[in-house]
């Protein structure tokens, strides 16, 4: 087994067994292979609904990094990034992942990933899933103008 | 303008202007329209790129309540939740939510929200954005399968 998911594999284990959340670990290692964390899923312990391992991981390496930008670090998860974990990923400008389970598998014991995953693919449209309206467009759109025009970062 | 969104907006745009991150405003009400919390995007400030306004309001909300779970709880955002803050959303339990720009508004400030949500529907295989790998799978699944064998929380 590669040694970096047995760490996660190993923390995961670690972690669900104290009740601190579900059966997933995730570390990030950087091009030259050390590890920078190792991280699991704390949704219960920390009553977080985005404490997942992968989430974790990111939060965490950007601290002891000091930025938001982990370009060039590579991720491992025991299952795939859900899409709030993907999405982060990406928005951490990591481009690697190395995953074991599928999102049917963890859909197997009982997990939403999937189920998040198909109402994505269809288009946010079941609303017995989440309604999702709009309103205020024009304040809005006048608050990202501003943003704009001001210069400041994108990330 | 909807009182809601208004709190949103200001909270934006004081934080934007300090450089804290995004124009990304977001508040929690419950059944009974009290505000929970209003909060905005963090990226910058706290060196995190998961501190988007909903799922600093999501992770703010859930600490004032000392729950992982919104369901009955509404959010707003001044902008159409990006795939991250989406799932956020549903992991949390939220089943409605208003917003104010559309994710191609985000797109024209220079933010990723629409790329992202084109990547997931291109079912993640642009391996220039993001390259997945699969390994060790047996491993992680017997992790999954000790979970669900243990009668565990499920979230």
């Amino acid at each position: 087994m590669n040694e970096i998911m047995k760490l996660a594999i190993d923390k995961a284990r670690e972690t669900m067994n104290k009740n601190y959340g579900g059966p997933f670990g995730s570390a990030i290692i950087n091009q030259n292979s050390e590890i920078i964390v190792v991280t699991s899923n704390s949704v219960l312990k920390d009553n977080d609904p985005t404490a997942h391992a992968e989430v974790n991981a990111i939060r965490e390496a950007c601290k002891k990094l000091n930025t938001n930008d982990l370009n060039g670090y590579i991720l491992y998860a025991t299952g795939y990034p859900c899409p709030m974990c993907l999405s982060a990923i990406i928005w951490a400008n990591i481009k690697k992942v190395y995953f074991g389970c599928l999102p049917e598998d963890a859909e197997k014991i009982g997990f939403r990933d999937d189920f998040i995953y198909r109402f994505i693919n269809d288009k946010c449209s079941d609303k017995n899933v989440l309604d999702i309206l709009q309103i205020d467009r024009e304040e809005c759109i006048k608050l990202f103008d501003e943003y704009k025009n001001s210069g400041k970062i994108i990330y």
